[in-house]
């Protein structure tokens, strides 16, 4: 059986995304709100693609219909900031079919356990599995609609389902067509994995006045200085406290840099000063980059509010939310991933647990 | 009868005040812990002085012995950095005498009340009175030992005595020599009122990069964006609501830019970016500078000791606190002015109001 492709969102990862699999001759359908990119997928029959691939991949089929998207593909690939996911699954929830696959490409932190809370608000019922990975697959920027270059793609990726006992059989389905794919043990491991959260917010706030003059600079060689670097190990730290909470050994974001990266050095100032990786990639321009308001409200704060569940004390997260609570004149809190939207309030460690492993199911167990 | 001056200190700010007292020839006398800097001014006879004040003033003695110095002094003006007042303290414990004025300029936040309590453990009984100014009366700079420029003396300078019901006594005797000095209500006062607090340590932190590769900035001018001044004007209302629980109505940082330097604006940020005594005024350049280690331990940390006595809540405040322990690896707690080194743990609200309108003789009546 060959498995039909969705791509939720048409930015530089669905690009990518849509490039990749219609290079492995995988069947592609793709949904943007957009129609003006729609038409020029549709009218060009696929993507170009250069860099580390290269080539015309072709699309089945692109739509503004999401009905139309998700009645034709077996694996939803959902690829679009971590904030759009909400009104992601909200347009998803009255078409989804049982056995559907939908993935978060990222998930940022919670997105698989937000995305379902949102499923079954509108009154979704159908039997699906949700999965989230840790990071893009890909490194790539879009050239213009219909053409991206393709710079990079990383050597493995973890993921995970919820609930996470589905993981055998979708790994089995998605494997041939991700060989990058690695089965971790839950979303809770995957969306702490994600160390956005720890590299991005603080990093920019403490250039706060490059970011608001827009004053271009290097985020990561010419940002990350070695106070700040000592902060990130503080934040790291207590993320991979939160993770040995929820019984995860999560990898220390110093050591995902030395195996993504192959970077040697001790402190984390020296591994970010020498990742040549790093070495284009500029920082915020303005409170409304991503740094800020994906990374805090879908990455420190939900990772705040698990460490909360989990009673671990988080005081260096914290500031910085703090801060920037203050500084946008916002405390995230309508927009940001919380225990209560990520389906976990009012539940203990344990239960959490159970209900990363089992899904609702165990819900019901629960309460009978 | 005239009175005996006593200058502690021959830094920047101590030279101005022996300029200062010497060009109204009042008597002065000196102590400095370095004996190049005490004789070149014994050489001299005094000090030499340009800018608003020129001339020169003599000097009656400078001295390295502190013996000597109290045994000559009527009153004496301690300016030093705030970390030197504990150990100032314990140097001039064993020679005080009873009716002698210390006076602390300035303050910082919570000096006198650290003073005492030094004087109290090194043994000293004298019964002095203990002052603190809100901030240094000059605008000056050292030029070299034995001469200072003096760019500005403020129009008034408000200051308070421990315990605060001798001010018209020290009032009296100081008005004529010091005609800018206005009566506070109390230590507290003062204390709340070291703006430096809020204005120095967070836009040093938001410009760390600058700070650590020793790029010079403009500490108000290019160092205070938009972002960064709603964050102050966050710190400040803390900062008021910590007056408010203490009884006393504190101006704005705002209000005292207005007053003080005549500039106009709504915000923080144009009130800074409007003031042209801030059009030279370098930010920190090191982990070392007193921006950080003056301003955070004898600033912030008691401010928020203080909040913690009276149940005021400073989430700002204390993010700034907590981001600094993080950064300097180091929580502070050895060195900041804590509630125990005020002399103020295990107080009520009451009783610290008590205590500072007191003193120790309110401690007695309550321990009765």
């Amino acid at each position: 059986m060959s498995l039909h492709f969705g791509i939720i969102g048409a930015g530089n990862g669905g690009h990518a995304f849509a490039a990749y699999l219609g290079m492995k001759e995988v069947e592609v359908n793709w949904f943007d709100i957009d129609p003006k990119v729609v038409e020029v997928i549709n009218d060009q029959g696929g993507v170009y693609v250069d860099g580390q691939l290269n080539g015309f991949a072709p699309v089945r089929n692109a739509t503004t219909d999401m009905k139309e998207l998700i009645d034709s593909s077996d694996v939803l690939m959902v690829v679009a900031p971590a904030n759009a996911h909400r009104i992601i699954a909200r347009n998803c929830a009255p078409y989804l079919k049982d056995d559907q696959i939908v993935i978060l490409n990222p998930g940022s932190t919670g997105g698989a356990l937000e995305f379902h809370q949102e499923l079954k608000k509108s009154g979704c019922s159908a039997e699906i599995i949700l999965a989230e990975t840790q990071s893009l697959l890909f490194a790539c920027r879009l050239k213009k609609a219909g053409h991206v270059s393709i710079f990079g793609v990383k050597r493995y990726l973890p993921f995970a389902t919820f609930p996470s006992n589905k993981i055998e059989s979708v790994y089995e389905l998605l494997s041939p067509v991700f060989p990058e794919f690695r089965k971790g043990e839950n979303v809770l491991e995957i969306s702490l994995g994600n160390v956005n959260a720890i590299l991005h917010p603080a990093p920019s706030l403490f250039n706060l006045p490059q970011v608001e003059k827009q004053i271009p600079f290097l985020h990561y060689w010419e940002g990350i200085t070695g106070g700040i670097s000592i902060l990130l190990d503080k934040m790291d730290e207590e993320r991979l406290e939160i993770g040995k909470a929820y019984q995860l050994s999560l990898p220390s974001t110093k050591d995902l840099l030395r195996s993504f990266y192959g970077v040697e050095g001790d402190t984390m100032e020296e591994l970010v000063q020498n990742n040549q990786a790093y070495k284009t990639i500029t920082g915020a321009n303005s409170f409304s980059s991503r740094y800020f308001t994906e990374d805090i409200p879908m990455g420190l704060i939900p990772m705040q509010e698990l460490a909360r569940a989990a009673n671990v004390p988080t005081p260096t997260i914290d500031a910085i939310i703090q801060l920037s609570s203050s500084i946008f004149k916002d405390d995230f809190k309508s927009s940001a991933r919380t225990l209560d939207r990520l389906g976990l309030s009012q539940m203990t460690l344990h239960e959490i647990l159970q209900y990363v492993e089992h899904g609702e199911a165990q819900k019901i167990i629960n309460n009978q």
